[in-house]
C-alpha cells in the first residue's frame, strides 16, 4: 500500500527529533531541497508559499502541524489551558492558509475533534493521539490513492496510451501515489505503458514544473505542453484520456481544480474525450448543493508578473490571478474515487459539524 | 493613417543612415531597447529570435531588410552581378526565418518581383526602388490596419466592452495600429470605452509583455490573464468579443495563429461569444484550400522550458512547442479585413507565382 522507492513524496514525518521534513517544491525542479519543520506556524508558511501544495497533501501537512505544535506545547512545560489554547491557535492558523480545497478544513475537522476527546487526558497522552492521528490520516490517504489507481486503471484504454493531465495531483500532492495520476502508476505496475501530455499550469507551473518530475523519476513518459497547446493536442487526436484532481467536489458534481481545469473539459467535451476527476473522499464536500458558493482563491498578481524571476508584464497593469476554476458537473465522465468510478448526485447535503466544516461522507454509486 | 504618438512602432527606417531602427521586443516589458539593424541577415536573427514578430511586421521587417542589404552591396562597390546575387541570397535567407506566416513570403515576393524588374537599370536606381517599395509595403499595412480598425470598432457592442485578445496582434506586430487590437484604438479613438483582457501567450508572453504595455502606454485598460483562465472569465460573463489575429487564412477561411487560439475559439463558441480574426490582405494564402497544409512551426523546447531566465521543467524532459494552431472556419464569426468583414469561401486558389509565394488577392466578401 505504499508508494515504491522512486514515487517521491511531498514530505515524511521525523518522529526522533519531532518534525516534518518537507519537499520544498518551490525548488523543483532545478534543486531537491528538504526543509525540517518543527511547528504550526512553519507549516501555515510551508502551505501559503506553495512549498507543499495540492489538497490532499495541504491536509495532511496541515495534520502534521497540529501535531507539531502540540509536541512543542508540551515541550515547553505548558499546562492544559495553555496547551489547548495554542494548539487550538495552530488550528485556526492552519485552517486560514488556503480557502479552495476541501481536504484542508476536513483533516483539521478530525484533529479538533481528537484534541476535544482528549481533555482531561494527561498531555503527553493527547499528543500521542493528535500524533497518531494526522499518521493515520496519511496512511489512509496513500490507501485512498491506491485504490483511485486500481479503479482508474481500467478507464486507460489500451497499452500506448496517451493521458493529459492538469497541474500536479500526483504523489507530490498526496500521502501516497497521487489521484489523477494513481491510475497512470497503477498501470505501469501492471505492465501497460502509458505516456502523459503535462500542461505546464501557469502561473506556478505545477504541471512542468513537478508533475514531469516526478513521472521522470518514476520512469513514465511524459511531455510537457504550454496549457494553451492542449486543445489542439486533442484536435490532432492526440490525447484519449483526459485526469485531473480536485480541490472541491460539491454534491451535485461541481469541482473546483486548478486554473484551466475548465477549459480542458469543455475543450474534451468539444472533442468526444473523456474527462475524468479523481479524488478520494476527503475532496467531496456535501454541504454544497452546487459550484456557486465555492470560494475561488484569488493569489497575488506577481505570482504571474514576476514568478518565474524576470517581469513578465507590465508594472502598472493589473493581473487577474485566479488559482482555481469550477468545472459543472456535465462536462465531467466520472469521478474515480477509493470506492470505484462515480457519478452524481453523491448524496444530500450532510448537517455540518457546526464549525463550518462538513463531515467528509463518501460519495455514493449512481445505479 | 498614421498611429498616434503614444502607439509604439516594431521599428523605424532611418534613411540618413541606412539602417532600421528596432524594437527589441525580447526585452519588453522591462526594458526599451532600440537596435540598429544594418542588413539583411541581423534582421534576419532580429526575426527568428523574436525580436519582431506578428506576421504583418515580419513581412515588414524583411522587406526592409532586404533593402538593406541592396544598399549595403552598393555601398560595397558591387557589380549588377554580385549585386543580384547579394540580395538575391538575402531575399532566400529572410523567407526561411520563420515558416507559417504567410506575410512573409508575400512581402518578399514583392521585393523579388522589383529586384527582377530592375535588372540592367543603375544600381543606385535599383536600390531606389527597393528602397521605395519596402516603405509603400510599410504605409500599406499601416492603411489597411487603420481600415480594419474601422471596419472592426462596429463589433463593439457597447461602451465598456471586454474584449479579449490573445497572443500579440496590435501596433507591435504590424506596421501600424495592429489587427485585432485595431478596432479597439478607433473605437477609443472614437470615445467608446473598450477594455482588453489580454492572454499571456506562454511561452513567449507576447499577451503579458507585449500587448499590456502597449495598450498601458496608449492609455487603454488592459488586464492580464494566464491562458488557462480565459474559459472561466467567459463562463463569468466577463468578455464580450474575442479578437485576435492571423499568420495565415486558407481560402476556406481555416486560420493559423498563435498557439491558443483554437482552443479560446473552442471556448468562445461554447459561451456563444463572438470570435473574430482580423487581418489584412497580406495574411490571405488562397493557394491554400483548408488548413490542412499549413506547416506548423514547432520551436525550440527550451522556449518553454527556460525561457524565462528559471529553469521551469526538468532537463531531461521532452516538450513540445507548436508555435501556431489551425482554426477551423467554423469556428470563426467573421474576419476582419480592410474591405470589410468577410465572410469564406474567399476566392478559388490562385495561381502560385512559380516560386510557391501567392499572389495575395483580398479576401471577397460573400454576399
Amino acid at each position: 500500500m505504499t508508494p515504491g522507492p522512486a514515487v517521491p513524496r511531498p514530505f515524511r514525518r521525523r518522529s526522533e527529533g519531532g518534525f516534518l521534513e518537507l519537499l520544498d517544491q518551490t525548488r523543483l525542479p532545478g534543486r531537491v531541497v528538504h526543509l525540517p519543520l518543527s511547528n504550526a506556524a512553519q507549516v501555515a508558511e510551508a502551505i501559503r508559499s506553495l512549498r507543499v501544495r495540492g489538497a490532499p497533501a495541504i491536509g495532511l501537512a496541515a495534520a502534521h502541524g497540529v501535531a507539531l505544535e502540540a509536541e512543542a506545547a508540551l515541550s515547553a512545560g505548558a499546562d492544559e489551558e495553555a496547551f489547548l489554547m495554542r494548539v487550538g491557535r495552530a488550528l485556526d492558523e492552519l485552517l486560514a492558509t488556503r480557502p479552495t480545497g476541501a481536504n484542508l478544513s476536513a483533516c483539521l475537522a478530525e484533529m479538533r475533534a481528537v484534541l476535544e476527546g482528549g481533555r482531561g487526558l494527561p498531555l503527553p497522552e493527547q499528543v500521542v493521539r493528535l500524533v497518531e492521528r494526522a499518521t493515520a490520516l496519511e496512511a489512509d490517504d496513500a490507501a485512498m490513492c491506491r485504490a483511485i489507481g486500481e479503479a482508474g486503471s481500467d478507464l486507460i484504454p489500451r497499452a500506448g496510451a496517451v493521458v493529459l493531465t492538469h497541474c500536479n495531483a500526483g504523489a507530490l500532492a498526496t500521502g501516497g501515489i497521487g489521484t489523477a495520476l494513481a491510475p497512470v502508476y497503477v498501470a505501469r505496475e501492471m505492465g501497460i505503458s502509458v505516456r502523459v501530455l503535462a500542461c505546464e499550469a501557469r502561473p506556478v507551473l505545477q504541471g512542468s514544473r513537478l508533475t514531469a518530475w516526478e513521472l521522470d523519476r518514476a520512469g513514465i513518459p511524459v511531455e510537457v505542453i504550454p496549457d494553451s497547446a492542449a486543445g489542439s493536442f486533442m484536435a490532432d487526436g492526440q490525447v484519449d484520456l483526459v485526469l485531473v484532481g480536485a480541490d472541491r467536489i460539491a454534491a451535485n458534481g461541481d469541482t473546483a481544480n486548478k486554473i484551466g481545469t475548465y477549459s480542458l473539459a469543455v475543450l474534451a467535451a468539444h472533442h468526444g474525450i473523456p474527462f475524468h476527476v479523481a479524488a478520494p473522499r476527503t475532496t467531496f464536500d456535501l454541504s454544497l448543493r452546487d459550484g456557486r458558493h465555492m470560494v475561488i482563491e484569488e493569489r497575488d498578481g506577481d505570482e504571474v508578473r514576476r514568478g518565474l524571476g524576470r517581469l513578465t508584464a507590465p508594472r502598472g497593469v493589473p493581473v487577474r490571478n485566479p488559482a482555481f476554476d469550477v468545472t459543472p458537473a456535465h462536462l465531467v465522465t466520472g469521478f474515480i474515487t477509493e470506492q470505484g468510478v462515480v457519478h452524481p448526485p453523491f448524496a444530500p447535503p450532510a448537517p455540518a459539524d457546526g464549525r463550518g466544516n462538513p463531515s467528509p461522507p463518501a460519495p455514493e454509486e449512481t445505479p
